[in-house]
């Protein structure tokens, strides 16, 4: 087996998202990305760290807004400042990845860009390199290439990929021609997808030549493109700041990938997660015999009752519960039935409408 | 109705206990009497302010450990230090209350003696000074008297006191001749007690003559009659430490009330609880249209559920939890399902196994 060539691959990592679901762990100020949720270390971190057998710092840039920016520096002080790419206000994935595209393209004339998310978990890296390595021999044939998940459960909160014919076989990989994407999907749904063997998990992970990209920019979204060079040649201007604000938003998926002729996935079974909720934390974290799952800096003292997930810097004691999910932190404290981790953002949401917006 | 003579009634206050029912809430150096649970004083002084309008400060008396001497005096400014009885260790209530009538024959000579808990609660308290009047002028007729409670539900944890003979009306309160002392009875017991309409739950408020309590002492209780002797002639003094080490413990319905030929028995419904968990907690403070109970100054936002107790300094939200307390403090946060609030003690003697007793 060839060695991958790697010296001119960029890895972009989209870092702007502040989700809800894991308030009060996450805040506004703080999101998924920034906290040592598993590990030591930001999920952030542990997803450069992830990457940086295959590409140095130097080739690795993180996307986010301006909110939270000196978050991330101060997070990655490995991170040159000209690595972390801002952008002024959130226009979907398309424009971002696209305008990261043109960034490169700028920097380093050609090459590989592969784009990936902050905030996820996976727990077998080298499966994950593989999967990363066989994306980029096949996009430097000229497909847009998607890593995907296999899934190991009718999941209807992800978006599902069907595989077509296969490709190749690289890095213990199967590689597939992309037949399409599907949104989140009905539970009956999920279930014939998952039997059926040839569908996996949206994850948002793209690999793609920049030359291949930015054609595939131009021919599907060709207004954002134009608005997009304008942006590229006048990144802190003006006239860039107008062009970027006038953007109408989309995301990678359905502007560009679901319309690309020459796409392929790599389905992959790399241990992932995207730490949808607590539910999701939960199954990360390790377990007592009872089941229950700890976290801080807090001593967690059950009387009976069993698989908590308990996460504070204090003494917490339950007596008697069962599936509960704890989130104890300095100003706000969560109790909820962990089948119920779902509706965690429509409190977020409350909580906005009666105007404690300074706990979120 | 002659008003009743007042000017040498004494009144002591049981003030030394420190119950683990409320954790963490309640602690050993912050005991429920000196919390403010239910109002803005604590209980302490809100059992005090209960009996002011009929006896001044200079006849209250405190009684209590050394462990709380201090939080007691700094409660409770204008009691005389002269008044605030320490007893340098648990030795059941009979020695307690037999060396607090010895003090306060030293003082005054004769009188009426009236003892009191100080951590519990009484809503309607016009009808608890009827029946302490009541008890008094009974008193003054020699009997060893109790105020009992009304029961509206046939609890299991409270003795009962079964009346006997009508003796008088007085204060528009019947008052009987004391029966006898049930312990806790067991639950079908209980409701035919309740049934019956001759039983009163024992809540330990007693009045009776400092000669005839003195005199049932030394007729029941000689041997610690004669330590209390002791005691009172050398209170700060070696020999009486060492004769109050030696008196065996009892309880004054043990020693005392059980045995006493001449006692009565003044039932009276005076909206009583004695705070005696978290259940009786939520029953006493208001409730929202969903039937929680919120107190602290924490908001709390709960998404569906109700009929929750919520106790916190901070924002708390829920999610469709029901029947639920939570009881969040600066360094201990306790959930437990209020149906089960009667396992704290049991938490609390785990915590302390576990070591833990820096949060108890």
């Amino acid at each position: 087996m060839q060695p991958t060539r790697l010296d001119d691959v960029h890895v972009t990592i989209l870092a702007g998202g502040s989700g809800t679901r894991l308030w009060p762990l996450s805040r506004h100020s703080q999101p998924k990305q920034l906290l040592p949720l598993l590990g030591e270390t930001s999920l952030l971190r542990q997803t450069i760290e992830r990457v940086l057998p295959l590409v140095p710092w130097e080739r690795i840039y993180v996307l986010s807004g301006p909110d939270h920016a000196e978050a991330i520096a101060r997070e990655l002080p490995e991170l040159g400042p000209e690595n972390l790419f801002i952008e002024p206000s959130p226009r979907g994935t398309a424009p971002c990845l696209g305008l990261a595209a043109l960034r490169l393209c700028q920097r380093a004339g050609e090459g590989i860009m592969i784009s990936l998310h902050a905030d996820h978990v996976v727990r077998n890296a080298e499966a994950f390199r593989a999967a990363l390595c066989a994306s980029i021999e096949t996009a430097r044939e000229g497909y847009l290439v998607t890593v995907g998940i296999v899934p190991d459960q009718p999941e209807t909160g992800f978006g599902y990929i069907q595989r077509g014919e296969l490709l190749a076989q690289r890095h213990g990989l199967n590689v597939y021609r992309l037949a399409r994407f599907v949104e989140k999907p009905p539970l009956d749904l999920a279930q014939a997808y998952v039997a059926s063997g040839e569908y996996c998990w949206n994850a948002g992970y793209f690999t793609w030549r920049l030359d291949a990209i930015l054609a595939a920019f131009a021919e599907f979204l060709p207004e954002q493109y134009a608005a997009l060079q304008t942006v590229a040649g006048d990144l802190a201007g003006p006239t860039g700041l107008a062009a970027w604000q006038g953007i109408t938003p989309v995301t990678i998926d359905v502007g560009i990938m679901e319309r690309a002729r020459e796409a392929a996935v790599v389905p992959c079974d790399m241990g992932w997660s995207d730490v949808g909720g607590f539910g999701a934390l939960y199954a990360l974290l390790p377990h007592d015999e009872a089941g229950n799952a700890t976290g801080g800096e807090g001593r967690y003292v059950p009387l009976d009752g069993g698989r908590n997930l308990v996460l504070s810097p204090r003494l917490v004691a339950t007596i008697g519960l069962e599936d509960l999910v704890v989130i104890d932190t300095e100003d706000a404290l969560l109790v909820l039935p962990r089948e119920r981790a779902q509706d965690v953002s429509a409190l977020v949401r409350r909580l906005h409408e009666l105007g404690l917006d300074r706990h979120l």
